[in-house]
């Protein structure tokens, strides 16, 4: 066979190591902190029944659900014809009984009620797995990403929105990012729908306002006004454009503009709980209320959220919010829930940019003995299950190859000691340590060598 | 919509907490042997373009990939006359662009080509990844499972084949499972084809061998005889499974058999010094030199390996072996390499059939407060934040329902410690902390309980 030019599917990346190093720093921290809240870990597979997947994501979500071809005699007797009068769409779900995850909040809607007899309520529960769309592949927008979610399901205690702050709070100070965090409430908004008579114009009420810092306020009035809200309607909506100031004047003022409503009412203690509660505790981020937040998902029913880093200029890096009915698709009334997801992808890019990664993430093995022939290699390889019992992540060169290849391969790794092992070391037995950093050189014992590499 | 009964696609699996602290006990196991060694982690998409796996696996293997429909009018305006006259493994393959991964190997020889101008040779490269294979399920074997491999390309080395084995020793001893290392080379297998005459048949003889311990010395002989090998071929190789002792002896019997062949007496220099090498270090499980062993894949051209758990009666858990040219069919011939690959279904089969697992490998949270009310919620709130900050892994009940609720989900999901904080202890600034394991509970100020959970 010729030789084939490799490349793979446009929107999906390899990592390499130094990526991974990475990713894995910005994994574990998030799973760290999941975990200190007493949240635990699922997996669920990559491929699900196209039945679970379909119709959850609307219209255009069920056109980019990768969809898994039926092995074998996929087009199960169709006659040509048959073929030829059926719709694409039609014709795809014919062939095709799976398809691949689309984020993790379905599979998990659909973890819980199929393994509603195991659970423990309230269910805690972190996944960090990837997610595939068909999307338009574009800058920052991949066909296969990473999600790392926590939901609290079976609760409806504000406590949950409460640790979910904290539990953001912790993992930026961690990254050392700076962000502010934006609560809003979805009873807030449909609130302020219905105090201008309007509670079916909710969805295009919210559009609208999550776009007045895009567009500004007489372009959303102009698209509120499209959307066949009259002028009177938009005139009550503006003195909420006009509310600010610290949080507590922004409550003090919503709660006067809906007195007289009880959706919005709610809405404005259960925010008025959580930011209280936060007040209690050590947070080093600013949590904002903000009355534009609106966030696109329609199953928000409560508090909703997101994150908004400081000193890079990027979209949203976390999101979440409470939800009230999620696995009622599945069979499961009444369940409540809330969850967070951070936006890996994104928080890779502000660390890259910031250049926030610890100092050594670049730098996998932390010591490498040069191989000057058989007879020394012999004597390193001992040595080398010393350094390693002791916890040191050594290599020892392979072949024996000039230096200078040797001593490249160890700064390209970015190995920042190296052992150099000959004939008078071996009689006396020790190393000639030498630190690829500073370029000092001494002779140690492998005990003493151990020390300087772990201090 | 009507309800949905929640299921998943056959031969997939959900991971239960349980059942992923006790993956990610094995994953990060093997994780930091292999980093230990100097190996870096990748990771590869799972869609590859089907051009990179089709012809990678065999007829059959290409009937087992799964295959992506094409985003859109994947009929490409094929007539219904086009769709009737085209096979359908073609009309599969006109359909699809893209396929799930199959394994790791090949990913990672099409990374190499792909990358070479970025890499660092010797790549040393381990990867844990899911893999699909639309295999008929059954017990044990799954349509999507993990992977974890490990693979030194660019490096003729012995040396590689020694830390390999190291690695197999070292994971094996972290997890408390016995084990025998059995290894063989493929060198001798030809050496062995070519001595009685037959190199033709270096598969069927290989093949044949491959099962003496499973249907015994006279039915290898009726499949040997079967495959066309004649009666003085086959009395010539009988020699060979007569051999037996400990390693020093086997060696010394076949290299006695092949002394006039090249092939085969580089194969047992090779184990030689493999063996002889190992001696030299602190290796606590037996490493067998087993001339049945063949590995079916036919790549390999020199050491092979395979790993048998001694206090189980399962499978290989773990194999590998070197092979010369797996880069070659992505056009970059030459490049040798040597790799494991750790079973990470078996071996959890084997940590729980033998109860290995660490004993705390159920608990996620150390702590949980119990909840009395609005009052001493807040209170346990601002106390959990101290306990967090300790690095101790802390559940506030989010919700004030019956203490005895409360204390079986303590008791449920294996919570050690249980904090109990009302009005007194409030106003004494103490915790009365509750062993959940011996029932004894007693009065602690917060530092003294971070101590106890530390302890």
């Amino acid at each position: 066979m010729a030789a084939q030019k490799p490349g793979i599917p446009k929107g999906t990346r390899d990592f390499s190591p130094l990526e991974m190093a990475k990713r894995n720093y910005i994994f574990n921290t998030i799973r760290s902190v999941y975990a200190l809240y007493g949240f635990k870990q699922i997996e669920t597979p990559a491929m699900e029944n196209l039945s679970t997947l379909m119709g959850k994501y609307g219209e255009e979500g069920d056109k980019l659900l990768f969809k898994i071809l039926n092995s074998g005699d996929f087009l199960h007797g169709m006659t040509p014809d048959e073929v030829s009068n059926t719709s694409t769409l039609k014709l795809a779900a014919k062939f095709c009984e799976k398809g691949l995850r689309y984020d993790l909040t379905v599979p998990f809607a659909r973890y819980v009620v199929q393994h509603r007899e195991e659970l423990n309520l309230p269910f805690k529960r972190y996944q960090i797995q990837p997610v595939w769309r068909a999307d338009r592949p574009q800058r920052g927008r991949y066909r296969e990403f990473y999600q790392c979610d926590a939901d609290v399901v079976g609760s409806d205690s504000l406590l949950n929105e409460v640790e979910l702050m904290q539990i953001i709070d912790n993992v930026f100070q961690k990254f050392g990012i700076r962000v502010c965090i934006k609560l809003n409430n979805r009873k807030i908004l449909s609130g302020m729908a219905e105090y201008i008579g309007r509670p079916d114009k909710l969805t295009d009420i919210t559009v609208a306002i999550d776009k007045l810092d895009k567009i500004g306020l007489d372009n959303v009035k102009t698209e509120l006004a499209e959307n066949g809200l009259s002028q009177d309607e938009i005139t009550r909506l503006e003195p909420v454009f006009a509310i600010n100031g610290d949080n507590d004047s922004k409550l003090a003022a919503i709660k006067n503009l809906l007195k007289d409503n009880e959706t919005g009412l709610k809405g404005v203690e259960e925010l008025e709980f959580v930011l209280n509660t936060l007040h209690t505790l050590p947070i080093a981020n600013a949590v904002d209320f903000d009355l534009t937040l609106a966030r696109g998902l329609n199953y928000y029913t409560g508090c909703i959220f997101e994150v908004k880093a400081l000193d890079v200029q990027i979209g949203s890096i976390t999101g979440g919010g409470r939800y009230d009915n999620l696995t009622g698709i599945f069979g499961m009334p009444g369940l409540s829930g809330v969850g967070i997801s951070f936006g890996a992808d994104r928080i890779f890019d502000v660390l890259n940019q910031l250049e926030l990664y610890p100092k050594d993430i670049a730098s996998s093995a932390q010591l490498l003995f040069i191989n000057f022939g058989p007879t020394e290699l012999t004597h390193c390889i001992r040595l080398a299950a010393l350094t390693r019992q002791a916890g040191i992540r050594t290599e020892v060169y392979p072949d024996s190859v000039k230096m200078k290849k040797q001593m490249s391969y160890a700064s390209n790794s970015n190995i920042p000691f190296v052992a150099l092992v000959g004939e008078d070391e071996i009689k006396n037995n020790t190393i000639s340590l030498k630190n690829m950093e500073t370029g000092e050189q001494k002779s140690v014992t492998v005990e003493e060598a151990i020390s300087i590499i772990n201090a």
